[in-house]
């Protein structure tokens, strides 16, 4: 089965999850064929630091610097300069790692020297050696501000600080007004030769929303005549990771992958959405909304379940677009 | 022999060797007779990081958790930062050991948010269980700028980066027009109660000259009640470590204790100024010239040479403050 020369597929993609999906697209694409546009939702600032946590997660990924059995961060990683900070009763609580930290501190300094965080991002990349475009949604700061009964929460201050333990009302996505859509990922969304639009199996309200915040981006979807292709990040009623169970209940959702299906057709044109086999039961109902559901096993617990999920994702699009 | 009780000793240091003396002095001296304000010519910003290496290997030095074999920086330092760092095609001419980095981190993370200088450095101190209290000369950024036939070069620049090896013509102190002395500095300057000043074995262009350049310092000096002693750091010929030697030849000077103690007597009143056994043959002109000389051994290779040192120092200072 072929599956490149058919144009370029653009990714948009959270942290972990949808780095899974990114990897096992990264293994049956060509370099060039492929953007990943990560969400800025879950950068901040710290320690004088600009970290981006899911623009890192993805180029550790697709680099092989990942710590596959940690879940984030750098294998062979040390944590000295934590144990020395906590020693001087400083800001412990986002943890760095020694060897992580180099990849804020570079980006940090490039940033202040002007260059823009796609300039920043493409140089580390291609030092790291990675084929694949990985590409911030924009270039501007847009910071996921978490709303909770007792008050807004930076979103570090609301995952990682609190374990995401305070109760969620809503979101605000700070700065995305005054964004713009980086280069990269405009000129995907611009393609005409764009073979596919995958939203990766992220949390749609804090991986995904940001990037549809990004003024320009949820109308080039509603337009673009790839087909738009998700797979579900909710699997027999449980997230596979993180909080998305916690705050679909929390938002009054049911903890469904139709939930999420539903989500995103209220946004944009969803030709196609991948849910798993604990999910067959729901292919029906999604079918019967307009967009065209596979089940499959997408669980990407290593590597060739990663490039069956990418490959059924193709597929799927492929036949979308003969349509 | 008692070498307390008898009124507060402030010490003007550069890094390693007054760092030496400030340890000896640290241990004849109860903590609260002791202050050690460190140079800031050698501060500056890096990966943005403010980085005051005096004012570390100070803190390193009588925390007692400096490096003695190497010199400088942290015992049981890593190196994952850097070797990270590298990989990505970053700035490495600058050596920041992983846990050292988390000195500069939280001082940068406490300076951005509005403490002073002096604030932080007695925090992180009182943090590290150091007694005698290490403080800035100065809140405000004064930077040592060397001045070469190629032009002008920021002090890390030229002594780490390009490791002394532009000939020097000169030095200015960028920012001292308008820095003031800190808080601690100017108290101790101002105490009636003070026992001596001593200048630390540093070199005189690089480690003293930048807090003498502090508006109302070496007015101070020249007015003080209180002795002023201080430790030669050249040795036969030769300085005992850096570049003193180098820069002494470069700017036209002879190689020699005596040149030393030449520049400080033309600053403000030097009482007392101590020697090494090697260069005893000079004690005769710096007395001749108003200066009482003490030859001793002067190289302080452990402990017990440090506190013979500052025993040494100490009563030559009550000797001249008998006078």
């Amino acid at each position: 089965m072929s599956e490149t020369g058919k144009g370029r597929v653009l990714a948009l993609s959270g942290g972990i999850g949808g780095a899974k999906l990114a990897l096992g697209l990264a293994q049956v694409l060509t370099a060039d064929e492929l953007v990943i546009a990560a969400n800025p939702g879950d950068d901040f600032e710290h320690l004088g630091l600009t970290i981006c946590p899911d623009l890192d997660t993805l180029t550790y990924t697709l680099s092989g610097l990942s710590d596959t059995e940690r879940g984030w961060g750098r294998q062979g990683e040390s944590w000295n300069f934590m144990a020395a900070l906590g020693e001087l009763g400083g800001e412990i609580w986002f943890n760095l790692g020694d060897r992580d930290l180099a990849l804020h501190a570079e980006r940090t300094r490039r940033l202040r020297a002007g260059e823009t965080l796609s300039e920043v991002t493409a140089a580390l990349c291609s030092r790291l050696g990675i084929g694949p475009r990985i590409v911030p949604a924009t270039d501007q700061p847009v910071r996921t501000v978490v709303e909770t009964p007792d008050g807004p929460l930076p979103f570090q201050h609301y995952f990682v600080r609190l374990r995401c333990e305070p109760v969620v009302t809503g979101f605000r996505f700070e700065g995305a007004a005054a964004a713009r859509p980086s280069p990269a990922l405009a000129q995907a969304l611009a393609d005409p030769h764009l073979r596919a639009v995958v939203i990766c199996p992220s949390n749609p309200f804090i991986s995904i929303d940001p990037i549809l915040a990004i003024p320009g981006v949820t109308e080039a979807l509603r337009q673009v005549a790839a087909p738009v292709v998700a797979v579900s990040p909710v699997v027999g009623g449980a997230a596979v990771k993180g909080p998305t169970a916690k705050m679909l209940s929390e938002l009054g959702f049911e903890v469904s992958a139709a939930t999420v299906a539903r989500h995103y057709a209220e946004c944009f044109r969803l030709d196609g959405y991948v849910l798993d086999d604990a999910d067959a039961a729901l292919a029906p109902a999604i079918e019967a909304a307009g967009t065209a559901a596979v089940v499959t096993g997408t669980l990407m617990t290593d590597l060739d379940t990663k490039i069956a999920v990418a490959r059924t994702v193709l597929s799927l699009a492929d036949r979308l677009a003969r349509r």
